[in-house]
């Protein structure tokens, strides 16, 4: 069975992801925060907890050969820029929506990393009733926070007034929430989720 | 603004898809059932009443050229099967999850247009809270119904236990809703999951 990350779902004892865990013991070196993602919403929807999924990336199909009796390739195609954020599912009745980021910036997180239209998908998100939250690495302090999408929003429009053009690290140390590393469910967002949300 | 299926957005007045409308008149003579839930979709983000989007197909990507001063190209890559449905989002607080598909076929819906591993995503999102439901489209009788994800299980079941590889026009005339098509809101579903789950 696919998955959106293109790989194949494996029992949890065999799961390449478990593995690399293992090797990596509990440190995310060589992982980018995408595999800790899908592999944290492949245990979710193994243990039946949570129905989370990254979007497949946007991509603007051009030219597509169908070569007979074999699989038709795609030979010209373009990225497309998201107009939502790149996770989104369902989690105890509730909608959950998320974007997540890494920089290599020590003291800041900087707003570029933003798009003006996933703000405004966020701002409608939050208005509808859903969760909504950005996940931030910073791969210098190896440290990977969850944000909510509510304390984003100012520093947006100050952003907007020419104000700062990112978010200081201290403020995410105080208005975000550290998501331990571990074992199983690697970056388990969901444990914050249920203490802010629930 | 790029939409997921790459239409600028554009004020109601001047949208393409009313365009079609007042073309077509309330008939949907050559537009396909995608592009009618696009419109819709557009529309109900428009008018601040639902959040929801059609996924980006997806691809995997297995060679891209750089060349300067130009986008990124795609030059190899191949479609994936989806492992979730095709379309979800946020309603009056709620998870909405559907998937839609279009039939020449006279007399009924072939399963064989849904995957095992869509039916287990779809359980998954009803057994979690969401809304799940089908969006079928007879081309022949220019007809369009919503059929709740709970009616169709049964089927799917019984279908896997040697039964009925399809289900019945009439059944789905019957347990189904139609959707009426219209001017705004082509296919106005919302208005059905309205009476169904509020």
């Amino acid at each position: 069975m696919k998955y959106p990350n293109g790989r194949k779902r494996a029992p949890l004892a065999g799961n390449r992801s478990e593995q690399n865990n293992l090797v990596n013991q509990y440190s995310n070196r060589g992982m980018t925060l995408e595999d800790d993602l899908n592999s944290t919403n492949e245990f979710y929807l193994q243990a039946d907890k949570a129905i989370i999924h990254k979007k497949p990336t946007p991509v603007q199909i051009v030219n597509v050969n169908y070569p007979k009796r074999s699989a038709a390739v795609i030979t010209e195609a373009y990225f497309k820029q998201a107009s939502t954020t790149d996770y989104n599912g369902l989690y105890r009745n509730k909608y959950v929506d998320f974007e997540a980021k890494e920089t290599k910036n020590k003291t800041s997180f900087p707003l570029a990393n933003i798009h003006e239209h996933q703000i405004r998908h966020m701002e409608a998100v939050v208005k509808h009733g859903g969760i909504c939250f950005l996940i931030l690495r910073f791969t210098v302090h190896d440290e990977t926070y969850l944000f909510p999408a509510e304390r984003l929003f100012p520093y947006w429009k100050k952003r907007m007034t020419g104000g700062k053009k990112s978010i200081p690290y201290e403020v995410i140390k105080e208005e975000g929430y550290i998501i331990p590393f571990q074992y199983q469910a690697r970056l388990d967002y969901l444990r914050i989720i249920d203490k802010l949300y629930f």
